[in-house]
């Protein structure tokens, strides 16, 4: 199923040009991958415990999960925790707008080991760099 | 389009016995819906700009979006202003967890008004409440 809900969004900003690096360092896709990333893990956890609940991902949690894929050394040395954190939701959501993977898709693997949520989001990051790779 | 996504939550949770002053009372929709309003702005704002931008929608929008479609006055009279924002919250998530609204009906409501979002959140709780009584 494609992701239908930004057909303008994918025509106008140019994300089909950006490489792996480019998409890891920016900021406005980061700023969206926060939303996603918090919507997608909230569905999950409410999916899981059988009732609804909203919950925000820490910047923690996605930093270990972008190095536990490999992907943290892509980034500067010094790089902090949030910046980390937001390389890894930007990713995400391209990876979501590209219709690399589907919103459903991801709520699955979330939800899979949605209490282990480093692995979860290492899972997730891992899958997608494998698809972009193929791609 | 039905939302495939809580599958679990739906049988799971007892939402179908929910009336409406249960459903904007509800801090666990409002938990969820917090992230589900922000995911659907988020999205709308950015097909708008045509650039991927992350945006959090103020209690006091939702509370004054409450009280123009007519549901403020169905909470207690003291209700502060961030509850209110939650019982708003709360019906919108209901409405898509009860396939009562689509995710990408919700995200078309807003982009329309994507700039007054007090009018956007408006016509959507007013299209959620006529749907909802009406079923």
């Amino acid at each position: 199923m494609n992701n239908n809900l930004t057909r303008h969004l994918k025509t106008k900003s140019g994300l089909n040009s950006l490489t792996l690096d480019d998409i890891l360092m920016s900021k406005k896709l980061a700023s969206l991958g926060d939303a996603f990333v918090n919507f997608v893990y909230s569905i999950a956890l409410s999916e899981k415990l059988g009732e609804p609940v909203g919950a925000k991902v820490k910047s923690q949690i996605l930093a270990d999960a972008l190095r536990k894929a490999g992907l943290r050394r892509r980034l500067p040395s010094r790089t902090d925790r949030h910046t980390q954190g937001d390389a890894a939701e930007a990713l995400i959501v391209y990876a979501w707008l590209q219709d690399i993977l589907t919103l459903s898709e991801a709520v699955q693997v979330i939800e899979e080991k949605a209490e282990e949520p480093v692995e979860a989001f290492t899972t997730l990051l891992t899958q997608i760099e494998k698809r972009l790779a193929a791609a």
